[in-house]
């Protein structure tokens, strides 16, 4: 036997695109003992869940579960589960996460019409309302929140015009729920789905996803199965519903996690939630303008949850982000895709939005970049 | 703002399929902050994580992964990826998870040649040859240890009679792994999958899956796309391999507690853990015996990490479970389909696995049954 010591990890200050930083209490709350699945304990800890997860999608939804995978799996729920093959669908594609939603729906037999727009850009209904006059479709999604662009797609109007064409409004709000407002059911979206480990600040590894009941009846007259069996909502529904009939063993501990950050997000409030996201955010910008850089995307469509701000010329991508994390322990990111060496990807996320953390980054960087 | 205190669980004593109990040092590894998913010491973990599974599935394989889904993703993956259009598939069905191979089978186009048998009993090699030489099978399915009858599947010679016909031998190791052998290369496995929260006595959340180099030849060999994304190896194997192309987010908690569950397994040896569910399941048995209970499965094949027990005539099934959980704090679980309130299962693994558990339980039986 190997002399051994426990498991350890250095404290970060994790200031990337997610994980963001998880508060010490839903630490605590992942290292209670496991409960079984089936245990009436854990039963009602579902229907919390639940219950809270409708307050932060702000929607009455009764199908809001956390998919049991991270915020990729519910993306793919998000769409799978109503698509059939040859089904047309309209996807806006101006970031990477697009792109993803093209690579998925192609692959459960989507007739996939890509709507492209720069990187960092967002939709107009009008824009929308071109493209579906050219043809029906089942469904039209767009990301909320482009985790690689930080550019926030405005909902005003958007459910109006996909509706009037007889389609469903799918939103990836991975970036946004929990930091700024995702109102599922005053937007009249359909379908929405998320990740824990960004605006929540839960560990990564459950998907929030939550559907109404259009999109419902659309998957009850499906004419095929679900061509995915860990991520069928016809199955899901019942796990989650009243009969809690048996699919997978939920992940105890995760669910523990969620629970208590999404408590966290009620005792805060979502108002003061979303306030403080915007107040720290405009820190760091300010901060960031006075270092004599500029951000990547306008002031009207900007994300507070995560910034992409532009490299100053003569600025080594790597050097710079590897000095963050080695001599001042911050981490961010680079840009994905086409704005990989372009941009940096800050995060100010659920625990992380505090400002020190903005703080602390600001002078990381004046020091390592000479601003 | 209402009251909060700090979420709290209480400890049962977990016996029944899974989740097992949890090694304290487990639960504090989860209670450890976040690394980023790219921090090089989270990538180093990565690694280790791979090396110790490579070392409870008993392989080389270098494609070794914790699929991020719960044992049953792990089951989608180890089909979806291996299965086109068309292609046969023989599955031996002797309980509830060799139909729902044949469910998820279905689902990625494969004929299915169901190969059935009464829940509780195993399959011989002749029995697989008499089926394969109707015609050839990309690939054969067996359960190794079935959850829901307690049957332990014998593994000597069935490689080789599945490979003579040109196919993939797949097996479900979800309850066998880390608790009683399971020989992936001696015994010529191509595929294996498992789950966490059995024998390895991590929170359920992962699904570990090594696929040798048979199988990647066959993966890369697809003249279609994999129609799952999420689980799609091909993508999958570059994150997990040298050039850790980004997929998704790894669930970072889950995995620090894999791999501390992991060194347990290995500081412990494979060998004294394998005996260690012997001795208890031994001692299970013949307390149960002596309670004039008798067991589901003949000794030849029965599996010491999950016990399959006839009801007496006259008790009552969830009488007495709710009783075990309200009164003793002891949870064991019914039967599953055709086998439910004909039998209970009661799980001795990995944590959970101890004499004084044992000596619990049945002191709690002889009271609630009056045995």
């Amino acid at each position: 036997m190997t002399t051994q010591t426990d498991f350890d990890m250095p404290e970060r200050i994790l200031l990337g695109p997610g994980p963001s930083m998880v508060h010490p209490r839903v630490l605590r709350a992942m290292s209670r003992p496991l409960v079984g699945h089936l245990d009436p304990l854990f039963l009602q800890l579902m229907n919390e869940v639940q219950q809270l997860l409708r307050y932060v999608f702000q929607t009455n939804n009764q199908l809001t579960i956390p998919v049991s995978g991270t915020g990729s799996a519910a993306m793919e729920a998000a769409l799978c589960n109503f698509i059939e093959p040859g089904d047309s669908v309209v996807i806006g594609v101006n970031g990477y996460f697009g792109n993803r939603l093209c690579d998925m729906a192609g692959r459960y037999g989507a007739t996939v019409r890509r709507l492209e727009k720069a990187w960092g850009e967002v939709f107009t209904p009008d824009e929308i309302e071109a493209e579906l006059k050219k043809g029906p479709a089942r469904l039209v999604a767009l990301v909320h929140a482009e985790t690689s662009t930080g550019a926030l797609q405005p909902m005003e109007g958007m459910a109006e015009v996909v509706h009037r064409y007889g389609a469903l409004l799918l939103i990836d709000c991975v970036t946004s729920l929990g930091g700024v407002p995702v109102k599922v059911d005053e937007w009249g979206v359909d379908i929405a789905y998320s990740g824990t480990q960004k605006c929540l600040s839960c560990p990564p590894g459950l998907g929030p996803l939550t559907v109404n009941e259009q999109a419902r009846q659309v998957l009850r007259s499906r004419k095929t199965p679900v061509k995915n069996w860990y991520l069928d909502l016809t199955m899901l529904e019942r796990y989650w519903g009243e009969t809690r009939t048996y699919h997978h063993t939920a992940p105890i501990s995760m669910n523990y996690a969620l629970l208590e950050a999404l408590r966290l997000v009620q005792e805060e409030g979502l108002e003061a939630r979303f306030a403080r996201h915007r107040r720290h955010a405009e820190l760091l910008w300010q901060g960031l303008e006075a270092l004599d850089f500029s951000m990547h995307v306008p002031l009207a469509y900007r994300l507070p949850s995560l910034t992409t701000v532009r490299l100053r010329p003569g600025l080594d991508d790597l050097a710079v982000r590897k000095r963050l994390l080695n001599e001042f322990n911050i981490e961010i990111a680079g840009g994905l895709g086409e704005l990989a060496g372009k941009i940096w990807r800050i995060g100010l996320m659920g625990y992380s939005s505090r400002q020190e953390n903005v703080n602390l980054l600001l002078e990381a960087l004046r020091k390592v970049t000479g601003g």
